[in-house]
């Protein structure tokens, strides 16, 4: 049975992102930090090729890195994480995305956006298609190309946020860093009481992070 | 050499009470599923007498709860936790605390309040101490009675949170529940971007929660 996933990494007071994002400091500020456990990776580097260097460590976080692309047939992300600049698109050069000319997904990636756009072949199998009518019409077409795998959603909080409460995500992994950001982004805020019931299936206890799965039981 | 502890158990979305925290309702709205994890342990049964009940599961947070009380030579509390009613003490009759005649710490209690009232002895070794000269005051009181044992900050959030603020908590244990309370009253909000800097040191996965302790390395 195909499921629809959500890996997220979180501060232990909730954030995924810091304050004042823009486009030098996608993820905010101190927002870098809450990847550290998986900048360090071999495996996480290996999928992201000369960006965060060669080597790195292989520990009990390996398996979750491995796993968040294993069986995945297509991701789903808005358009604030494919980032660029906000409204209609401009082509002077035009935004391919944070990933470079090879991203790592190597799977269709459909960009939720207001803005209608041609698909973006890039290198690798990554192709991003622009969805403009919405989470529901993204999923039917990254069902229609995933087949029998997995579709993820890679963010950000306001698409995943959507996915939720509307009933549609089937599994939540949280990497539990401890790291306090005091102010930004977070990913439960919008919800309110009881919106998704979750059951805890598994635990990994990793060096400075602490990974739990959610199923979707709701 | 003796810690400063503080245990909690937190929703997914952050929260350790929900909304309208009341006389009726110490925990809020919905508060009260964040411990269903401890009420159905033996331990934590045996710990608090007839209120919940006989009997009682043995499970992986075993081990969590019954640390919860080993070695701890003092307890320190906010006067919203020992609870009551605001403003001075009245005595028709007088606030007893929540726990029933023998509460289940037994160990001096340090209550830190506004307001002076004699101290009030329990059965089983409570006694309630009431502070009134603020979290380092109740802090040097406990460790004169507690020796060469812990000492547990019991909360509330404000408390722990003016513990935290001013670099004296030694160990954070955080209980993670998969329910999204969507409001109430957060640990974390009053302090800021790297106010603490945690170290993980143990992940217990157990059903319907995931125990985390965090060292506090400054």
């Amino acid at each position: 049975m195909t499921k629809l996933r959500f890996n997220l990494t979180i501060s232990l007071d909730g954030y995924l992102a810091g304050p004042d994002q823009s486009l030098d400091n996608p993820l905010g500020v101190g927002g870098m930090q809450l990847h550290d456990w998986a900048f360090a990776l071999a495996a996480f580097r290996t999928q992201h090729g000369d960006a965060f260097g060669a080597g790195g460590e292989t520990n009990a976080s390996t398996q979750v890195i491995e796993e968040q692309v294993a069986n995945v047939g297509a991701v789903i992300m808005g358009r604030n994480m494919f980032g660029g600049h906000p409204g209609p698109w401009r082509d002077d050069p035009a935004w391919t995305g944070w990933w470079g000319d090879d991203p790592p997904y190597h799977v269709p990636v459909f960009v939720i956006t207001h803005h209608p756009r041609p698909p973006l072949v890039m290198q690798g199998g990554t192709t991003f298609h622009f969805v403009t009518d919405g989470i529901a019409a993204a999923l039917a077409a990254a069902r229609a190309v995933a087949g029998d795998k997995d579709i993820a959603v890679a963010g950000g909080a306001s698409i995943a946020q959507q996915y939720m409460a509307a009933g549609l995500l089937d599994e939540l992994n949280v990497s539990l860093v401890p790291v306090l950001l005091g102010a930004g982004e977070r990913l439960f805020d919008q919800l309110g009481a009881g919106a998704l019931r979750l059951e805890q299936v598994r635990v990994i206890a990793a060096p400075g992070v602490t990974h739990i799965r959610y199923r979707v039981t709701r």
